[in-house]
């Protein structure tokens, strides 16, 4: 660590206070970025493997140009009209199916699924909620209490039931085969639970690729279904969180539900929206809007403001000018392909949906989290730049924004070689 | 109402739902703004008098170019070690005293407050919550709860007390003397109640203006020393909503708490923060971060980005550099005056608090809401905008840009003159 390294540190531990999160031993004292890259301080070049919210690169010239534009011009809030809004919220809902066309639009993924909740509460009359045990959906108190792992003061909330999440090292039902049904015996539980308790269920609330999870193998088309069909009969809500699938993340389509194939009655998007512009937004039928507009009054400053709807309007021009979903399946089979290629007996599984991957570190069964730490450190050394999750942090987690190209999955691969050749079974 | 309007109105029940705020019977549809002026698609300008999130005027040129470079060069998250938070942190939490010197950055004044409440369980180990029963402190689910005036579905939670608000009309206690011990005596009672109910007392919200409650006449330096008095004695923490007073607006501080000389826990900070870009933070004493931080997981992908603080700090750099607080200050006491001036009938009261002012309508001392709503439809229509509140909303609420200069204060005057003029008592 250089001292200037230091210093910031020791900067943020005075004014941010302690335990603020930061990536690495070492961390990276960033100044520039540009398409999948990153460059520190020092002129350091590090490849950009882990960051979703530059969903079409850094710096993309058209993103910042709209916002740049859109800024000088006005930027107000939405009580007065203003076409921005309307033209984003036609196109977008445009790309979503199963009657999901209205739109909340609002400043973090956090404070979409912190309305979604209320959503399921608004149509049911009900207030449990279910969510895995292995998740991640945001920052607020409300949200929050889905995915914490500390126990909240004031205890655990009763009206919260957390499913276990599927796994690869030890599936549900104890088969990956097995797994879609058991994850619904689950859920049918909880629900049974929480109408025990006098909560009644309002709703479930998942990412389709279970990301946090560690996109886990055997999550496919269909195998949410004995899910789905246990909800449905309990006249629950399917909240599903896009933040990370959505915006054409998994490759195959717009929306993970899609590409897992289920009819979800709330869809939540943020992080990729706005290329790292705060925007958000919540779609539901007109249905559950209706019900949620009458429950609730809502009103967001910053949500849907011209600029906001300038950058994300710019984000869907770029994915669609530059062919990035498409990109996202190519790249998401070649990248794949070249993990798949990597032996090293720590490597329990590699496995992505579109431009998502997560490869599994295990030992004799069991997580490796030491070796994943080990990894993920040496190739920031290295530049490149990825991350880790799963239950253990022992999953390598690789989610570079969507304009990687083959020879960024070259890079990638050969330094992930060399680096895994390292490391001792 | 010209068929533009219409069909916006139509598109936005299509795309939005149904009960989306706005503002005018014959809503604005803008198109553009600059300081204190904004356009609607006719051309037509409008006087700005209603809003206190573009700070420093419509369109900022150089909080505009700040946004624009900062997108340019680099948008990440606060993971990685970045200079700007700091810079911005360290430039902020100079104008705050009290040791309240430790910051988080969030995107909205929702998620700031949001965290202020768990920053109180935090510090208290206690889950109950006191606010004014005619306030506004955001809307997500946890900060709703303090705000609502629907019962929420499941019922009111029992951890939060909501009491009297001041009040110009019906003051506590029967005199406007009266209510400093008036309002402290409520809050007392509301703590042995949230004692008494196993909650425990963990703090109270406040906005130090009490701007949705009207901004109220003998809300003073030293108005809220018996209620900080009855707070330190319970243990609890005084959490100050500054999203309306901060930054200047009160004219004769950078803060309402300081205006009013108390002492806060925890400062909350939101609209004016970055000029309409999603800016907002908490900030706290080292011990009471120390403590959420401890209890607490937090992290907020947008919040505190390079972005954000660019902006925020070309906010900070446009207050000093155009010596805004004095032109409040100034245009705070000449605009009263003007206000003063208008004699009518229906003028219960006009008082203000810097640049932000309320004019209380009122007949035989009842509210008048209906004059309150023509007024506001009749200035829209001579081309100002302004709003009301209070609890009938019988209050006209005017919160200009702090750009407002002695010829805005005018043609505001002469404009509300007449336009009242024409308003039978």
């Amino acid at each position: 660590m250089n001292s200037k390294t230091a210093e910031l540190l020791a900067r943020r531990e005075r004014l941010l206070g302690p335990n603020v999160p930061t990536f690495y031993e070492n961390p990276v004292h960033l100044v520039r970025g540009e398409g999948v890259w990153l460059w520190d301080a020092d002129g350091r070049r590090y490849l950009d493997c882990y960051n979703n919210v530059p969903h079409v690169g850094h710096g993309h010239p058209r993103v910042v140009e709209a916002i740049a534009r859109q800024s000088a011009i006005l930027n107000t809030h939405t009580r007065y009209l203003h076409e921005g809004i309307l033209d984003y919220a036609e196109r977008l809902t445009g790309k979503l199916g199963h009657d999901l066309r209205q739109i909340i639009m609002v400043c973090t993924g956090s404070e979409a699924n912190d309305i979604a909740l209320r959503m399921a509460q608004a149509v049911t009359g009900k207030t449990g909620y279910i969510a895995t045990d292995n998740t991640y959906h945001g920052n607020t108190t409300a949200v929050a209490h889905l995915s914490t792992r500390r126990p909240p003061i004031g205890g655990w909330p009763s009206n919260i039931r957390r499913v276990p999440a599927p796994d690869a090292l030890t599936p549900l039902g104890g088969s990956i085969a097995a797994q879609p049904q058991a994850f619904a015996d689950n859920v049918a539980r909880a629900i049974a639970e929480l109408e025990a308790a006098g909560h009644g269920f309002a709703g479930l609330m998942l990412c389709p690729i279970f990301a946090n999870e560690g996109i886990v193998p055997g999550v496919a088309p269909g195998f949410l279904d004995p899910t789905v069909e246990v909800i449905r009969k309990a006249g629950g809500l399917i909240l599903c969180d896009e933040v990370q699938p959505g915006f054409g993340r998994v490759g195959a389509n717009w929306w993970g539900h899609e590409w897992l194939g289920f009819v979800p009655d709330v869809v939540t998007m943020g992080k990729p929206m706005g290329n790292g512009h705060p925007v958000a937004a919540v779609v539901a039928r007109p249905d559950v809007m209706g019900a949620f507009r009458e429950a609730f009054g809502y009103f967001n400053t910053f949500g849907g403001n011209p600029v906001a709807c300038a950058a994300a309007m710019a984000v869907l021009d770029v994915i669609e000018d530059e062919d990035l979903i498409a990109n996202a399946r190519k790249m998401g089979v070649s990248t794949l392909e070249g993990l798949h290629g990597i032996d090293h007996p720590l490597i329990h599984d590699a496995r992505g949906a579109g431009l998502f991957f997560g490869i599994e570190l295990a030992r004799d069964g069991k997580p490796a989290p030491d070796a994943a730490g080990r990894v993920v450190e040496r190739m920031r050394e290295e530049g490149i730049l990825m991350g880790r999750g799963g239950r253990e942090q022992h999953i390598l987690k690789i989610r570079p924004p969507m304009v990687f190209d083959q020879s960024h999955a070259d890079l990638l691969i050969s330094t992930l070689s060399r680096v895994l050749a390292e490391i001792p079974a």
